[in-house]
């Protein structure tokens, strides 16, 4: 049985999204979990600052996270909706996503997720996400293609 | 003056998250884009589809090009909130994000997104998206930092 | 076993909230239902015009008849969440929500609802809505309070 | 000059929709607003629960309150696009929406809303939403139609 940190460390590593994006998971309890984002050009808006779908996809992957580390062993929440607003420029060196798990239910979760970026003037909220997740059986991940 | 092509090639060009993506222009006329992504390993999910955030980052970017290629020259449209419906797993090779500028004003822009993968089967709708932008000044592109 | 009209028709009835509206039923077919309100003082903003809640409230009461209608016997769609993008104030005198399910599954059902308003120009779109539902057992209408 | 409970209070007194819903202020400050309705017949769904337009008709209008009344006198804000998530039945006899201004901007707001239903067990979370605004000029609310 692993502990949430470790089902999120293992869940990341075996996304090809997240791993090439360079997902840090900074912290995992059940139900909230932070990760992390250091800015490359591969993410970037072409104002330089981190591109609003790489926003999104930290807050989804972050949710995802939050609801299945507050789920029983052998369960996956897998996102229905998404919804992020976009508060300021991810104009920082550094994304941060918080996410909350608010509900788990036996089918859906919801999750919230508060967006701040590491400026020199310290961290800045710059989105917001509210996330509803669909609770599914966790494929064996021994047998997922490793992409 | 650009075409709504040359635009939306040009915004794509210097994008440095549309570009490491692999982000192709199919379409572009003032207020309708469609863009596609093909299936590398960087984009996808632990199962091996296209990743939600991938997903959420196409529509994104094709709602702003829908949006900017219907305003006058000089306006670029920046998402304020992003809304996306996935309707089933992006299972395909290929990713298409069809968007349409439903509502263009002064200052906000609404856009609609149809997201279809490519399987062998023919396109399947994966997920919608709806796009809240605002309406601003272009900063010269040349000045832009090339990430 | 009723009609995709006569359940419409039926939850309509018993819904306190539609009926001391006015909500009528313009169409219902499995999948796609059409509602409008006429205007009254108790359903207007400030202005005069409907008011953002009564044009949400008439999307969602039409998402859930859109996707109920496509559902077996026996099964209610009830709403998981509901976003609302407004495009123009709904200055007419009579709303429409024309809702169409575009996924029905076994867990959940995904609505886009078109909302336009009649005025003496002809019909104008003043919102669209996306709606998520989940899908439970209905409970035996006889038995619910008629509120 | 009003205050912002006076500001509140004057607005939800001239809207036909929040005045007949029986909408009403339980606290007002700059960007922080409680709003509560207390059920009845023509506010409820068909399980006899606050109706899912209920919830979302008292968050917009929270949204309203609590943006404009962090804006500047002859600023008003509008809705541009609601977003809620609905995470359980609205089952008490009193629904409260707590509604809270994240961002305030010249042209855009951003405001989230907790919304509780109070029971015989104490209050209970029943919905969350967030909700996009646009600031306008204030029409003068002594010419607005009292509805």
């Amino acid at each position: 049985m692993m502990t949430p940190e470790q089902l999120v460390r293992s869940v990341t590593a075996i996304t090809g999204y997240a791993r090439h994006a360079g997902v840090e998971v900074v912290s995992a309890e059940a139900g909230r979990v932070t990760l992390s984002l250091d800015k490359k050009p591969e993410l970037t808006q072409f104002n330089g600052f981190f591109h609003g779908g790489v926003v999104s996809g930290l807050a989804d992957h972050a949710a995802g996270a939050a609801a299945t580390t507050a789920l029983p062993a052998g369960k996956v929440a897998v996102t229905v909706d998404l919804h992020v607003n976009f508060l300021s420029p991810a104009s920082g060196d550094r994304l941060f996503a918080k996410a909350r798990a608010i509900q788990v239910g036996s089918t859906i979760c919801v999750v919230t997720v508060d967006m701040e970026t590491e400026t020199s003037d310290g961290l800045k909220p710059c989105a917001i996400a509210s996330v509803t997740l669909r609770v599914v059986d966790m494929p064996a991940l021994a047998e997922t293609p490793r992409t």
